[in-house]
């Protein structure tokens, strides 16, 4: 170990975090990971899973799934309470915890549960039990993983009460009747259909001029159709100007004053705006390292900074800040540090947001194909053609799939509706493996299953070439 | 055409007779396609698909899916009648008939309402009306896709009241308290584990001493846990010997006397044993043709039968009468007769079903691979590890790979548990297209899905080999 404590030490044990400690763990190394949180995972697990428990939650008692056969009326419980939500928030990191303590145990990483800061760049101090117990551990190797914090209002700071940031909704006791979301990011889209399920009036506030720019927009356009099916009202293009309380008969409440002199009077003000890399405390100077204006590390296809033998991954590298990604960037830079190749698919990582209805894409969209000049075709499947969306009560939704019209390789899947998330999977085996769209038809798919709107859609696709 | 009005004439409008008519009309060929039954799919789609619809319905109105979060004996709906459930089934088949005429309609398949019988192996007459009008077509190949019929009970016939056969539990208007069912195959499962997850206390009785023992042991094993705990008597390796009515306090009831003289009484009976080809009406001798005792048509490797030209596809050939594969083989007979070769996956045939917790397999069992003498790993997750099924509420469940130790090529996909119908088909991808282990380590799967479970398996497994 060249005299090291540890060939590794990663701060933070969010999913980034996580799959660089497992992976180093598991090529022999010695490694220990650090978290000031005082459970394994980090803040992300008792809050930044919310969003997503939430939403299973409220699909469950509004009988959202259901609406297509009992009618849009139907609920299954009636006057939902956010107790009745936050029930299932605190059992579902109590295993989470518990699943990724066994996971690390089990891989014989070491935890230390302390606030970590450079000493210099193989030197962290540990500073526990509020800055009262002081130790030093040195390293060979840093993984630098301690995610984001929501960003703050610039006009305001988030009271918590009437002005909020994402994870303090769960501090929330009473719905409000009416909702301002700002920011239509992943997280502000998951609360905004969430909320909107639930009956609250949600207005959407964005700068940008439509939902998810990156993404195909014809599954942005049915999220804009069934968000505003669902109440929501869309203001896009526009941006906040101040947030201001004032007091009705109503009693204390918000106004959202926007850059075109728009005002909306709200119960609550949900800021989703962007994040900043919690990287405040790590003492980054003495490893000789800086940060971007909001707290994030940049670093090379590698993921490492420009100190060499320091990495960073997950959302304290910026975009996409998906759990699913920060492990594979974990897991990546470990492998590189210990000079073990790996073979990843880092172009086919899929994109998901579990809004309501659910996205999920893998691959090239419509707009990339057209600007590298390849000929493609479309295959569409619409849920309503799909037995199994009707045996299960669901309506909206749609797959499609890009194919190259020469090689009829499959390039992209783009999926809106219940099951996206999972059934996205399913088209990224394909691809990685290089598969042909004529897959989906040759291959026998289980009736009655969501799965088999890919051979609908490829069936489609093949018609198209007049096949 | 060589002087036939159709190239092909399909008799039987279900999976099996779609994926004929569907392959053809797509090289071009005219095509007619016979059903007796007033709509399109047959039969099926008005009776054949109801364990499945009752099931969703019973897993939503009893909150099944959700019980591990609000508590055992937490449900949506108290007292739920079988209106509640029929609701369902009624609109699922009139969707399902809507969406079938029309992809017929797309493709430019005549559709025939008539009942089909052979006058020489060319000509089909049709009598529609109740026999009142007769017409006359020729067509050079033939496609036979009749599909079974549920077959009675041998000592008494199944009155649709007390004793019922798989489609006549639509006719029943109200829950029983106890139920006998006859017969562990696809359809007997799916419905013991509906009827038990409302309450009904059910005795599932087969000749077998083990449940579906084509299938790998240990998901079976977690299935026979799992109806237990739900408050199934098993009585395996069982025979019905006598099936009598008797008057008792509380009414008409049933006594199943079974071969080892066991005795149960019971509110009604389910007999799910065996099919039977629903070739009688056919006039098959008229065209050369012969069934076995139970009415099926044997094929060979291509569906022909023995006479050239005629084909058979679906239930009416036998195991395993699953709507995916009757589509593949009707679709394989139309490609077969028209000279157009086909690159498919018959060995990678998922088999999927519905009971609680739903079950799917691809692939090779353990006991294949140790009888071929293969050398496998296996790598196991449970869904108890998987941070969506705590999301969802879900907890019982497994996912488990079989992998060839040299090659690490996958070999074999067999879960349990909620969502098994659909992530079968992420391994069947990988599979077909000769994919590793490694695979689900090395793609980048999103977080929070059951998908995940491919990767906690893939790295069991991959650990098991010492690496």
């Amino acid at each position: 170990m060249a005299g090291y404590d540890y060939d590794l030490a990663v701060i933070g044990s969010g999913p980034a975090g996580q799959g660089a400690a497992i992976q180093a763990a598991k090529l022999g190394k010695d490694v220990v990971i650090i978290e000031r949180y005082p459970a394994v995972g980090g803040e992300n697990v008792s809050t930044g899973g919310v969003s997503k428990t939430l939403r299973e939650a409220v699909m469950h008692l509004t009988g959202y799934r259901e609406r297509a056969i009992y009618g849009g009326s139907y609920a299954v419980k009636q006057n939902i309470t956010l107790s009745d939500l936050l029930v299932r928030n605190q059992y579902v990191s109590q295993q989470h915890i518990h699943i990724l303590r066994s996971q690390l145990s089990r891989n014989r990483v070491e935890f230390a549960a302390a606030e970590g800061s450079f000493i210099d760049r193989h030197t962290i101090n540990l500073a526990s039990d509020e800055g009262r117990v002081n130790r030093t551990i040195t390293a060979d190797k840093v993984v630098v993983a301690v995610g984001t914090d929501a960003t703050h209002p610039p006009v305001v700071h988030a009271d918590g009460k009437l002005i909020l940031v994402g994870y303090q909704v769960m501090d929330i006791n009473e719905l409000p009747r009416t909702l301002v979301v700002v920011g239509a990011g992943a997280v502000g889209l998951e609360y905004c259909g969430t909320f909107a399920a639930l009956g609250v009036k949600v207005t959407l506030i964005d700068r940008k001029n439509r939902l998810l720019p990156f993404m195909d927009e014809e599954v942005t356009d049915v999220l804009a159709y069934h968000l505003r099916q669902n109440g929501v009202t869309l203001r896009l293009n526009e941006a906040v100007f101040d947030i201001e309380y004032f007091l009705d008969e109503r009693g204390n409440r918000v106004r959202v004053v926007l850059e075109s002199n728009k005002q909306i009077l709200t119960d609550a003000v949900l800021y989703c705006v962007g994040r900043t890399g919690s990287t405040a405390a790590l003492n980054l100077e003495a490893a000789g390292l800086e940060t971007d204006g909001r707290g994030r590390l940049a670093v090379d296809e590698n993921y490492q900074t420009d100190v060499e033998g320091i990495y960073a991954a997950g959302g304290v590298i910026g975009f996409p800040d998906l759990a699913s990604v920060s492990r594979m960037q974990g897991r990546s830079a470990a492998r590189h540090m210990f000079n073990t190749p790996i073979d990843n698919y880092q172009d086919l990582m899929p994109y998901m947001i579990k809004t309501i209805p659910e996205l999920a894409v893998v691959g090239k969209t419509e707009a990339e194909l057209t600007d590298d000049g390849i000929p493609y075709e479309v295959g569409k499947a619409n849920y309503q053609e799909n037995v199994n969306s009707i045996v299960k009560g669901v309506d909206a939704g749609f797959l499609k799939l890009l194919f190259n019209i020469d090689t009829r390789e499959l390039l992209g899947v783009h999926i809106v509706g219940e099951g996206a998330a999972e059934m996205v999977h399913i088209g990224q085996a394909v691809m990685a493996h290089r598969g042909k769209i004529d897959y989906f038809v040759d291959a026998v798919i289980s009736h009655p299953t969501m799965a088999e709107s890919y051979v609908t859609a490829a069936l489609d696709g093949i018609n198209r070439l007049g096949m």
